[in-house]
């Protein structure tokens, strides 16, 4: 390559704007209609070989006309979602998102900012975003924030907030030099992302009390002060306890009044994972048993759960925003904020989290806010809490199905049965039916497995699911059942 | 709220999609048309206070048309970017962005798919984009890969499975029970994030060693040698060595294959913060330089710097693809895979890193690769250095500036000088220049500190860039150089 040449090299613009704007609306046009007709689309459909082969190619050598990747994208990609845009989606915990959110992301990348340092708009878009993730807790607004990519960032950042402020010399020394083991406590419904922290910051699985629960799914308080008065006993130091409001199997909120004073009495730290449930603060059922989030020292949410903002969107909340801080401020001569200029403006995000880049992720979240207002979200959590509660009672009352436990937030989790079957084959038997309404294109409920039974779980975690979406549930999983009892002959 | 009520309302799908297919055009016009003429705006601008203040408000209750908020858009954000998709802007080490990859990201946020478990395309997208991040590196096939928000992520997981690998019962027991304080090496001029992960996952900063630069600012391997040494001696256990192609401050490379040399006599574990040069590889002036990536136990690099793709997209190859792996894997009971279904497929992404929920971002990746092809990028990767060679020769040519250190790869570190002047003025004189660059929109350079000298960083990882700008760059300088020394009064 010589000088010359590379000079004259074109740089990634449109030679043609025209048609890039054509294809724009194009793509519009597209993902509106597709949005718009979701419901009569399958809610899962099988991915076909020929379509699997089409992403074994190579790394693209030479350009292509970016209309025909659009083509590829069409018949290789979109026909095969996930599905969590569906009104029968109830697998794991994700939201549904918006067709506005979806135009955001657009301006977003195209504006492009690194929102971390620097004067520009982003960065106020970015505060302000993580203010209204306080006022939507009622968390004090003197706290400090930061938007992640999710739950499991936003517990990670937080427990590493809790084993700073409790241990301060581990920045410097790290965990090694520290006498006592740390140790921390969570119920044993706990998702694993808390003991995944626990492993890479340093304290190791072994250090994750995990508390029994009782019938409720809840943590065990007679349980968990025996652990904490055992490794007190034997030289360990307890700093934090983990409550659930919204446990990932069951929908479980752990009692919250009671760990908030065992952490006064002990000086613990109070984290609250509500990656799913922190935001059912805002149906107004469940606003008294979730009021001491707003004691925690650090809360974890998402907000491509409930919120519906895509992803990835989650948020963790700090009290006390010097040992938010105190954990992560670096500045090194390439990162000095000056008092004028690019350079200067609010202080580093970086300096309250992991990463150092980060995109436009608020202006999705500002945008659809701004659209729906905080009550519009509030009134669907309802919605979704109380339509829980009706698929609940249509299972309580079928002689063929079994609720596993009593419906708190908007899990339910239930199965099949049958007199002539063991635990085996009923576990079985749930998992094909799950598959098969999944295969079916009927409805995408996920599974786990609650104290031995394998359940069929539904999460309604969206926004678009109506009552008869259950009804229509509630038949074929008795439907579906009654088949596989006759095909395996019971 | 009553139960009818709530069944009654609406979700968040529109009432009118004429409407927002229309507000769709609108944003797609609008996007266009301001990308195609930036080059005509001020590479920076100041927000005004009343701007400001409109990020003062409180969390929206009520509605508010989709509209409306679009306008707010435009009138409070849209005029205030980074500047980064500016032809001028040379600051930090930031990319550029395209408009198809802004609109890929419209599609992937319509299908709004949570990519880390499960059967659907998006899984398929996500593992293409990795194997094609192995092919640019010319790195094994065989490795594992994932890609993360950056270059912070994608190293602090790295050396997660490093810390892993060398001590296997950190995942169990923590840090704590090892015996041996671990170490690691790195230049003084690796990037801070570095030093951040390693008091994240608990080895503390002092477990750092920092190693002294030559007068390239590369790490110097008899030091090195040395501290290995004296480290063995005094009872601590080294693990890795992590080299950076391309530094943050310089774009300085570290002496690849002796650290690969060392790394085997004294088996460590070979990392590459690759972050913002790893790619450099591409052009065919670094490729033998570079050619020790392909021997690294594991590499972070950024594809939101010099692949010019939209923030946030960082990726982390190793090429033990089960210690990896053994690093993060955790299936709990709600994540179990079944054979068939949607929640069949392939590993999921979770196995490999931190987070569990992770968004669409491979789509903008795949389908701006396909679109321009490798090549282009090498290419477009060459252009940069050569400019930077370009400008590297005129501030070496002018009496009135000072180049700081050889240019490397596309970095450029020097300053306007003044035989009056002393070390404490220049500095202050150049940070001066910098702010009225940004202030007048004439350029946006960024600043840094080189052995005590402040200087105005030139960083041009920009794919509009062309010459002429750096003429343009080179002219002010000096001219606002000049008038600032006559303002002072030297
Ligand atoms: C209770 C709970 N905690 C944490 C997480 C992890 O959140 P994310 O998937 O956003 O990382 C989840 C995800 O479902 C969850 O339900
Ligand atoms: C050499 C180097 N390493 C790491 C990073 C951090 O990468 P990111 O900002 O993507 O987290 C940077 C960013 O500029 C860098 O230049």
């Amino acid at each position: 390559m010589k000088t010359k040449k590379l000079e004259d090299i074109h740089g990634l613009t449109p030679h043609n704007w025209e048609e890039i704007k054509n294809l724009g609306y194009e793509m519009v046009d597209d993902m509106v209609s597709y949005l718009q007709n979701i419901q009569e689309q399958p809610s899962w459909k099988e991915i076909p070989q020929n379509v699997k082969l089409h992403f074994e190619e190579d790394i693209p050598q030479n350009p292509q006309n970016p209309k025909s990747v659009y083509q590829e994208f069409k018949e290789f990609i979109l026909p095969f979602p996930k599905g969590n845009i569906h009104p029968r989606f109830w697998a794991w915990v994700q939201g549904t998102g918006t067709i506005t959110a979806a135009f955001s992301e657009m301006l977003a990348t195209t504006m492009n900012p690194n929102v971390t340092i620097g004067e520009h708009a982003a960065m106020y878009v970015d505060k302000q975003v993580v203010k209204w993730c306080k006022q939507m807790l009622n968390y004090p607004e003197t706290a400090s924030g930061i938007l992640l990519s999710g739950g499991s960032m936003a517990n990670i950042t937080g427990l590493t907030v809790a084993r700073n402020f409790h241990n301060p010399s581990v920045r410097a020394y790290g965990i090694q030099h520290h006498k006592k083991q740390m140790v921390l406590y969570c119920s044993e419904e706990t998702h694993s992302c808390i003991t995944k922290a626990a492993e890479i910051i340093g304290l190791g699985n072994k250090s994750v009390r995990k508390i029994i629960t009782n019938e409720h799914f809840q943590m065990d308080i007679n349980e968990l002060k025996k652990q904490i008065a055992l490794d007190l006993q034997a030289g360990f130091q307890p700093f934090c306890i983990v409550a659930t409001t919204g446990t990932v199997n069951t929908g479980a909120i752990d009692p919250l009044k009671e760990i908030y004073e065992l952490c006064k009495t002990f000086n613990l730290w109070f984290h609250i994972d509500g990656a799913y449930g922190a935001l059912a603060k805002l149906d107004p059922k469940f606003t008294e048993q979730l009021a001491y989030i707003e004691k925690a020292d650090s809360v974890a949410f998402d907000l491509h759960k409930w919120l519906h903002i895509p992803y990835e969107l989650g948020c963790l909340l700090v009290k006390n925003a010097e040992a938010h801080r105190a954990s992560f401020a670096i500045t090194p001569n390439y990162l000095l904020q000056t008092k004028r200029g690019l350079a200067g403006g609010l202080d580093s995000i970086n300096n309250y989290g992991f990463e150092l880049s980060r995109g436009f992720k608020a202006l999705k979240v500002w945008m659809n806010l701004k659209e729906y207002g905080i009550h519009k979200y509030a009134a669907l959590i309802a919605k979704n809490n109380e339509q829980a509660q009706y698929l609940g009672k249509l299972v309580s009352g079928s002689k063929q199905l079994k609720l596993l436990t009593p419906v708190t937030m908007s899990i339910v989790c239930f199965q099949f049965i049958h007199k002539q079957a063991n635990i085996q084959t009923i576990n079985k038997l749930n998992e094909e039916i799950i598959i098969r309404l999944q295969e079916q294109g009927i409805a995408s409920p996920s599974s786990t497995i609650l104290k031995g039974n394998y359940c069929i779980r539904v999460c309604i975690v969206n926004h678009k699911t109506k009552k008869n979406d259950l009804d229509e549930l509630f038949l074929w999983v008795i439907k579906i059942g009654n088949q596989i009892v006759k095909e395996i002959g019971l």
